[in-house]
């Protein structure tokens, strides 16, 4: 049997080597300014940002070594190695076996490129690099600590380039395939589960990849409680459904969120749709390159104190978006539109806006849209009816 | 606006307060013979496992406080704490505010609870605690480290109950449905996109809830380089297409795949489908309570090795499955079927057993089930045909 190659050796990488080349020389800027000499970073959307190298097996160990003057290495399993051969644009890829120890394989990797007695920082807020790992990783260095490098690369992340938006948007293409059909989905007899097969069925259909979280298709008091997701519920007459709507393209992940009404329930529900719009819309008009994230999210709390529903909008009005690996599909730990929060939007900037409200034991309602900051305001990365759907 | 409820103050937990108590008190035996008083857990399939809470927002800090004499503690987000009370056997639940310091809140629930000065360790090997967090909690708790916890409840997980299991059989329905809608919706012209609109159409139709990892559906030579998942690339002619199937229910996983071949690629390519079926059909023979993970794996490896096919199996054979949420639909954390692994089987455990075989830039062929160990053998959780699928 030939192992012969029959596909050409490297896929056309999502960007092109001169966008990676800038990426990395942001972040060794900010490496520099923070004196830090190496970098490593287990993040898998940070990863993928500054490689191309996206794969399924990213909560295994696995480590981007930044340096200031070395080309960045991937230290991955070996079972990994010819996938980011293939499908990034990294040039020093180095395996470790399943029976080695992966300590052991990140000290040597130091030591092979010359970087151990460097000024080595780790990414303490990863989620895939444990306690239990950098306590030995310690250990294998002789070190008691190292510096934490967190929010580094994530703060580069924030301003998205032309072809970013232009992912974005696609996977906005996504979001509305997929919400159009849940909505329709929405008929006498139906389950949460057969809106939310009508959802993924469009969803994949138009072209996404997999969603960096669970999209929500709830109905009914279920959607009261937040955090929940279509769990075989029947859709009852009177009830209303909350749809949020997810796609994604090369990893960047948009969303989208409407409101169904079934039948006539309380008419407060109306009132509480409509107040979600109105935020939405008004957190957009104040959104513009200058403006101050409270600022944007004064403006949707502001409609929602008027309509007399402030004790019920208890959380931030978005978060940013970009590459997203379950289990998250925003940038929420990067920023946040939110209140007292003084970060100041800049162009190129994208985000989740969903002022959404849940009562709790009863039920919610939601309208949201990813959109773009520009120079003077914003554009929508994702375009569908601005209205309740009524059943 | 009335917050009167509207819908039942609890939901039906998916097991009995007995099996929670049996549970809770099989991890406190382990925690007393490990001379830990306080165990700190924040993986979301423990606290599901121990409690029934399960949200979205998991991988936002939440943090499980099981000590030997107390009622278990749940720490959590303020907005997260109506659902644990409906969602759960807890009846200690505490929220912090997204403005307050979680370590700040960890430390106040410990003291509140008579907890400071216990043997505290914590779970170091979870992934949604960061090393930053862990930094702080000491600074916070005012020591220098903390022993590690990391293992104790997932060996009670090991072992599943007859509701387990039958929920684990029901997930197995999702995958069956699953597949055969993938498999059909391999038509001249399909792209891997309308094979896995197919597949998750149909998983959520006959009731799945969201998996605990993607998915796979790929074609041709991508299926090569392994954990690459639908992405828009056509089916061609004389493809080999890798399925690997998925079911959740009350999420516990099952897995299901399968091989279909297109039209007449080299025969190659059906040899090495024969070899993952019979290799896993071996495996299967092989299993009973008492036969160590080695035997087993050796069973599936000895098959590979006859077919000529032994260095392209170069992975583990299987692994345990149970509860999973995203990234993880498999508990290979917890036990593996391996070479040189002597853990001895029980009755009561299940794995995914999946000898699958990938050649790098040319495809991959899967057959893999779902199986449960019994005294004298093993009893199947998924029922589909033994096939090569031909198109």
């Amino acid at each position: 049997m030939s192992d012969r190659a029959t596909a050409s050796a490297r896929t056309e990488l999502p960007f092109s080597r001169e966008e990676y080349a800038l990426r990395l020389d942001k972040v060794r800027r900010r490496m520099a300014a923070a004196g830090i000499e190496v970098l490593l970073t287990t993040v898998p959307e940070n990863i993928v940002y500054l490689t191309g190298y996206s794969s399924l097996g990213y909560f295994t160990y696995q480590v981007l070594v930044l340096s200031l003057h070395h080309e960045p290495i991937l230290l991955t399993r070996a079972i990994n190695v010819e996938k980011a051969q293939v499908d990034s644009c990294l040039t020093c890829i180095e395996g470790y076996r399943d029976t080695e120890d992966a300590d052991e394989a990140t000290h040597r990797v130091l030591e092979r490129y010359g970087l151990l007695g460097k000024r080595i920082a780790n990414q303490d807020d990863a989620w895939f690099f444990s306690v239990a790992r950098y306590k030995t990783l310690l250990r294998r260095l002789g070190v008691n600590d190292l510096a934490d490098g967190s929010g580094l690369i994530e703060h580069v992340r924030r301003i998205k380039s032309r072809r970013e938006i232009d992912y974005i948007r696609q996977a906005g293409r996504y979001c509305e395939a997929s919400l159009r059909a849940a909505i329709a989905a929405v008929v006498p007899g139906a389950t949460e589960n057969d809106v939310a097969a009508a959802a993924y069925q469009a969803m994949y259909q138009a072209g996404s990849e997999f969603l960096g979280h669970e999209a929500q298709y709830v109905a009914g008091p279920a959607a009261g409680l937040g955090f929940e997701c279509a769990k075989r519920r029947p859709v009852r007459a009177d009830d209303v459904v909350y749809m949020e709507a997810g796609g994604t393209h090369q990893r960047y992940n948009c969303m989208l969120s409407r409101t169904v009404i079934v039948g006539r329930p309380d008419p407060k529900w109306i009132a509480m749709a409509e107040a979600s719009r109105d935020a939405l819309d008004a957190a957009k008009a104040a959104m513009h390159a200058g403006a101050t994230s409270h600022e944007v999210d004064r403006a949707a709390r502001t409609v929602m104190g008027k309509a007399g529903l402030g004790r019920y909008f208890s959380h931030r009005t978005g978060y940013s978006i970009g590459i997203g690996l379950p289990p998250d599909w925003g940038e929420g730990r990067i920023m946040s539109i939110n209140e007292n929060d003084p970060t100041v939007l800049e162009s190129g900037m994208c985000f989740h806006l969903i002022p959404d409200l849940k009562l709790v034991h009863q039920g919610g309602v939601v309208f949201s849209e990813s959109v773009l900051v520009t120079e003077t305001g914003h554009e929508a990365l994702t375009e569908f009816p601005s209205e309740i759907f009524f059943k």
